[in-house]
């Protein structure tokens, strides 16, 4: 397994132009796109029974386990209609599906992706054979054989046999970011979207939990945040709803990064705590120009509080807590700051931001780690959780946390500078069209798959920093984006991006994309997710396993 | 009665800047806006069983009378959860809602609008009153009852008494057009659709529906238009569907405007029978360039056939046969064309366009009426049905029936000349953003609400020929509309067309009508809708009566 993983790491780096060739199966619409493929030419049939094939985990014990044996049982779903019972299958044809995972004991998912995702999948006439380094290795190598299979009443078959699949993503950081201020969005909005994810290859689901609009995170301890800061009591999500969340997640593979936006786009803390937010008559105008108040302990306290109810809801490393758009003029206005700032001997409010990013920077890197245990961070040193912050701060001069990612939201162009600096960076830039929201209302312009699908994130990093770019996602904020609106804006540009972080940079052939980016958007919709379609055509449900 | 129809009339025509202050009641969030309004300050409540509101349809007997009882039972199930059974009220409170039909013998609705729609409304603490000419009339004052009624499990609630609304459409025609060709839509995507437009006052709904990628009609004496011109068998609509459908939209008030279109636009024709497509190899590489065929005669039974199947499934007086983007170069590659040019003595293409299209338009024009009985059709002399067509032909200086309606979609510059033609027209025109489709994938922009509330399609008309334009379409083509992505693409914009077609061209304030747009699209959330929002919030669906 650790020379497989060497070789096909050793294959990504090189990437060539036949790479897609080589997994283009015969009749397979696989996505993403795997690393390597080879095919014969030979076709096996599953049995049309349950009982007759045989799914057989070979993996040490730990929390991962039951999360292979879960994905299992949905693929039994997928294709019988129910779980199965264990079964030792003597029928003809493809009989037997083996999945060897080494490791389960870095679960629920900590950090999104690395090498650890990797699996190769060989298949014969007369079985499947999946071997992973790691759970989410496993879940990626059934989403690849759920993908191959076309399904049919007397039994799926697959072709281009026998078959060899070798795989691994290109980023680590595949994810979608989701707005619930804006529009709070039911938990089975949420769900759909990751099994979406999962089933496009994505392994992060990030949270805009709050924003100047609405509060609808429960904090135990702070109850008028939600009960205040809420659209309605039916539109918040209470320590259990989270808990669950995680809980689904994780088992597609889903590690979910939590943001309360802070200290800008405030105004709905102020709803319930109003001396947690900074007092400006001049800008009272408009809610999105309130900050908080980094002037009073009340507001520590209170950050500490809402961040420690996220790490208990949310076991991941990735701690967002935002630091965008950021109106300082508002904290020339208020009394307490001004106070503040003169006892400090401080000039410029910036200095005031400084001192509640560094306060929030060591809040977050103090919680505690959460139930996740993941190898690669503990390999890393990182076992303890990291701040994630909007590329304001550091295009505002503010110092953050060396161990710091930067979610960079304006141009491709920064990630430049901030991996320079040394940084990792999760890129989402409006201006490579990944803002998925754009187009719909507002002044940004609606962009196509093609154009998201070409991004070219690889050229944006600095010189020598290539590590440094973690990956990227496809962000929906939800001003014009309530609950049915989100699956057809999201979809299927979002796995357009999807695909565009699992392939290296030169593959990018849209043409060579469409039918298969076409293809999928139908396996959203045969999930129960309404994807947009790619142009016009026809659907036909029952040709996928509709599997995540 | 007539006498407050003449009054209403004479209102509407001196439109001022007061009157959307004239509709603006205590609580309620009326759309569209409805002529005139008064109100009081009592307020009532009314029962909370449905045996205790009596509802008493005074109307002649005709075919509108089994409508406007089902839309009274619609209005019970919407506040009652059932429809009741008949009530003799003695419950304190709001408890009788009498209406009054003059004449129920227009229905099922065979062409949109006309003053024909006028009602009057007054409700004081014990009584709503409703008095109309026809069952359309009835329908709206209807809507405009639900919509002024806040529910309760205690009894619905209305304010403003005692009130009066006066109320006629400004423009006769306001409608949606779906198309069914680049994505087939099921029953329930256009029922849907039906109900949501007349939530939103309007009263057509415009069917495209085939184009070269599919024709998904059933017409019984050509059985492989839809056998190999459809998606997939359960991709087609059967006669049954659409005299369901029909029946469906009448009872909502909702005209159909069936369109097949051709001459251009008609690959899938010759998927069935290829005889009935033009033959050109230099244009084949894109199946949008082939045209019919015009010049055998099987084609000419072809289209009587086909237009004859519409007839049968749609009573209504317009049906619409295209004309647009016809590609006259294929024809100059067909050999069996080139020959009729010859025999006929023509020396362009375009006079086989004027060739097809003649003789469209009289099969079109010798079709028998359907079912319905228009007064005011009759009236007018237009008892039988009128073509529909692009404006196209008229750009190509093509000589069509001058009963003919021309649909204007690239400008509305285009409206002067064919209004000061003497033409009839549907403006929807793309350059005034009435192309929802737009944004979404294409080279055209996306228009915001604000943008189509907007449009001044009045200004568009020539000089002394503003009868001449019956209203509007908001326009959804298909190639990225598919099913899921119907609702959020045409709603609440949609909605925001059909306000600007009710009320008078002054009444354009965005500012003034976003509450209430706002409020509309909850309203239709409430009702099953999946629309879009105007922006940031949160709907209580529980706030409306889900009636249309």
């Amino acid at each position: 397994m650790r020379l497989v993983l060497a070789a096909v790491l050793a294959m990504a780096g090189a990437a060539s132009a036949a790479y897609a060739g080589n997994c283009w199966p015969p009749t397979a619409q696989l996505w993403p796109l795997p690393a390597t493929c080879t095919f014969g030419s030979g076709s096996a049939r599953l049995p049309a029974s349950c009982s007759d094939l045989a799914f057989k985990v070979d993996a040490p014990a730990g929390p991962g386990l039951a999360t292979v044996n879960a994905a299992v049982a949905r693929l039994q779903t997928a294709l019988f209609g129910k779980p199965c019972s264990a079964a030792e299958s003597a029928a003809a044809g493809l009989s037997t599906v083996r999945i060897s995972v080494a490791s389960t004991s870095e679960w629920p998912p900590r950090r999104p992706g690395s090498t650890i995702e990797a699996y190769t999948l060989d298949v014969s006439e007369a079985e499947a054979q999946v071997a992973a380094n790691s759970t989410a290795g496993a879940l990626h190598a059934l989403r690849t054989l759920s993908q191959l299979l076309a399904p049919s009443a007397s039994g799926a078959s697959i072709d281009g046999l026998p078959l060899r699949v070798v795989d691994v993503p290109f980023y680590g950081h595949r994810g979608i970011m989701l707005d619930t201020a804006r529009h709070f969005l039911p938990l089975d909005t949420i769900q759909r979207t990751v099994r979406a994810a999962a089933a496009s290859g994505m392994n992060a689901l990030h949270l805009h939990l709050t924003d100047a609009q609405s509060f609808p995170l429960e904090v135990p301890s702070l109850p008028l945040l939600a009960e205040k800061g809420a659209y309605a009591a039916s539109a918040r999500y209470s320590p259990k709803d989270l808990a669950d969340l995680t809980s689904y997640a994780g088992d597609f593979g889903v590690t979910i990064i939590p943001e309360v936006d802070m200290p800008g786009h405030a105004y709905s803390f102020g709803l319930g705590y109003p001396n947690s937010t900074a007092n400006c008559p001049g800008y009272a105008h408009n809610i999105n120009n309130i900050p908080l108040n980094p002037a009073v302990q009340f507001t520590a306290d209170l950050v500490q509080d809402v961040l420690g109810a996220l790490a208990a809801a949310f076991p991941g490393e990735l701690v967002h807590i935002g630091g965008d758009e950021v109106v300082l003029g508002c904290w020339s206005e208020d009394a307490s700051v001004q106070r503040f700032m003169k006892e400090n001997g401080w000039t410029s409010t910036t200095q005031v931001l400084q001192f509640f990013v560094t306060q929030a920077d060591a809040i977050v890197e103090a919680l505690p780690a959460g139930d996740g245990r993941d190898a690669v961070a503990r390999a890393l040193g990182a076992g303890r959780r990291r701040p994630v912050h909007w590329q304001d701060l550091f295009d505002n001069g503010v110092k953050v946390s060396p161990n710091s990612v930067y979610q960079v939201w304006r141009s491709l162009d920064d990630v430049a500078p901030i991996t320079a600096a040394g940084f990792d960076v999760v890129a989402s830039a409006e201006d490579s069209g990944w803002y998925l929201n754009c187009g719909f209302n507002t002044g940004c312009a609606y962009s196509s798959w093609e154009q998201v699908y070409q991004t070219n994130i690889e050229a944006a990093v600095a010189p020598g920093a290539k590590g440094k770019l973690l990956g990227g996602e496809a962000v929906l904020f939800g001003e014009f984006a309530n609950a049915p609106a989100v699956d057809a804006q999201l979809w299927p540009r979002a796995a357009a991006i999807a695909e565009r972080l699992w392939v290296p940079t030169a593959v990018n052939n849209t043409d060579v994309a469409l039918p298969r980016l076409t293809a999928h958007a139908c396996r959203l919709q045969a999930m129960g997710v309404g994807s947009a379609p790619t142009g016009p055509g026809w659907c036909d449900e029952a040709a996928f396993v509709p599997f995540a």
